[in-house]
């Protein structure tokens, strides 16, 4: 005879039909219970079509019914809020203060690097007016769902992601939104979209210490920040308002990583270093925090990225690197949400 | 016997202690009438502290005196709004959606070239939260100024310059604050900054489609707009957002200047394109507008705005651009700001 554990074990495999996760993956099974050989089975169909709720009643019962012991079987729904599905491990957030260094581009790399370790990862693009996650990762869809709940769109390597970028039919439209409208759809990127089981969540933030930054540092459960910086020095005087922001916001920062730190030029073996020389070591201990990372200018990369095929990079760095932020996001401790006073200047 | 008009002249070349600009410069000569050899001058003392007003008194009181017929001069000063002050010929928005593309470096070598060719310049920088233009011009006084206007702070080549930096003790300070709050702050630079006669104002706007460009469109009489770009096809997509937001506002867009096309390696006498073969011609035509320039990635011009000294840049590009922007900027027809219904989605 069967167990109810055993159950959940088999019909948490199943795929859901448009969604590249499984029903455990999205954290969607509630209960299950035997009583004399009749297995019910409640659901969450948060975001569900009819049409999938139709599939896996359908596919749960077939699997239901051809375990031991179990001779009938009822599958039932409840829409429950995505925050009580959603189970996110670490929220890390990358951040910069100012626009173009790459934060994007770390986002996108933090997430394949960990998305090859294996975990499960997410990526909310909380750059509204300026999204660059979706053309990276070649995401065009339209995220799908109900009233209940949207679900992300999938990569090709099954990173989840959520961007203004997918809400609109033609990606040039320009979202003219002013602040509270920006921090209203951030706010509901955390709490209408069901993202199941993740072992970790990357927000992209924008440039800027205004609505978007201060919305998902004041609001949602950040484990750890990771701080983007350029070898210019203009923009090392930008960022360390972020890191400044971050310390008053007694948010943890995991550490600082430095793009665009040097050009290779292979046909004269050398590295130039366009932006200026890298104070990368020293900016770091000025920001009072380690160096994770020096990702130099690879015109292999610049192409990938307006490929969109981001997830295709090979590169040393990117291996190291994921190490690097494993370690440092595992030591992370999250501060919980309510000790965090919500203090704004005005 | 002196004429109204010559003693006009004649005081309006004063310059005034601190700020470094004449009399006239910034428009403060409301009015002269002589009567019975008594020169009565009407001055507005916006912004001018105790101090400067007696200098200007005694200034102004002794020219007047050595003038032919006058025997007696009275200086009477009114403090009245600096919108009443203000004759700005032309506002120039340097704009892009996209962070790091160079639109504080495309401002600033815009005022440049035009301050070269003799204009009187000012730069309105609108990024509250990010700002770059007073590192790049190394200006960091605090404005001077009292309750009835503010003075912008000069550079040494005599461009006005009013930024959110300016104004903080410690250019690490992150501003923290929400969209009303930036929209607030960058009206308070338009309406009481005393910037004078000024032959052209350049606005730097911070990346995205949010307040701070919704508000500089909405609220200011702007001449015409200059898109900032670079060669990558994921940033082309953010700056159409930014050119479709001005068209939907019914913006002029003066042309489109591409930032970082190449990087020019001497050691081997070779343009290397590091972020993607340039399609600057084609993305301008894409946007509907005209290519001013193409700005290279040039190490030293780095190295001087990392230093401050970005006026000390000597460069063929800049003088070409000079003067192909004096050429749009001067067949551009400002919209009147009534036409333009204010516009915001919600």
């Amino acid at each position: 005879m069967i167990s109810e554990k055993e159950i959940k074990e088999r019909i948490g495999k199943l795929p859901i039909p448009g969604v590249d996760r499984t029903i455990d993956g999205l954290n969607l099974i509630r209960d299950v219970r035997i009583n004399n050989g009749k297995a019910d089975i409640t659901i969450a169909s948060t975001g569900l079509h009819d049409m999938i709720r139709v599939w896996i009643k359908g596919a749960l019962s077939n699997t239901v019914m051809h375990c031991e012991g179990i001779t009938d079987a009822e599958v039932n729904f409840i829409d429950i809020k995505p925050a009580d599905i959603n189970k996110i491990n670490k929220i890390i957030v990358v951040m910069s203060g100012k626009g173009g260094v790459g934060k994007s581009l770390v986002a996108g790399l933090s997430a394949i690097a960990l998305r090859r370790q294996g975990f499960e990862v997410g990526i909310l693009d909380a750059d509204i007016t300026g999204p660059s996650i979706p053309k990276m990762f070649n995401v065009t869809q339209n995220p799908t769902g109900t009233d209940s709940g949207i679900f992300p769109v999938f990569s090709k390597t099954g990173i989840e992601i959520m961007s203004a970028n997918l809400l609109l039919a033609d990606e040039s439209t320009p979202i003219m939104w002013r602040g509270p409208m920006i921090a209203s759809i951030i706010n509901q990127f955390w709490e209408t979209v069901v993202w199941g089981r993740l072992d970790y969540l990357i927000i992209d933030l924008p440039p800027g210490t205004a609505d978007a930054p201060m919305t998902v540092l004041q609001n949602l459960p950040v484990a750890g920040i990771i701080i983007v910086f350029g070898p210019q020095d203009l923009t090392a005087m930008v960022v360390r308002k972020a890191v400044n922001m971050a310390k008053h916001m007694n948010k943890p920062i995991l550490g600082a990583v430095e793009n665009m730190s040097y050009l290779y030029v292979p046909e004269i073996d050398r590295k130039i270093e366009i932006f200026g020389k890298s104070k990368a070591r020293t900016t770091a201990k000025s920001f009072g925090v380690p160096l994770l990372a020096q990702i130099p200018i690879d015109p292999s990369l610049v192409r990938l990225c307006d490929k969109g095929e981001i997830e295709n990079y090979k590169s040393e760095i990117l291996v190291k690197y994921g190490k690097r932020l494993k370690l440092v996001v595992t030591k992370a401790q999250p501060v919980p949400s309510e000790s965090i006073p919500p203090r704004e200047h005005a």
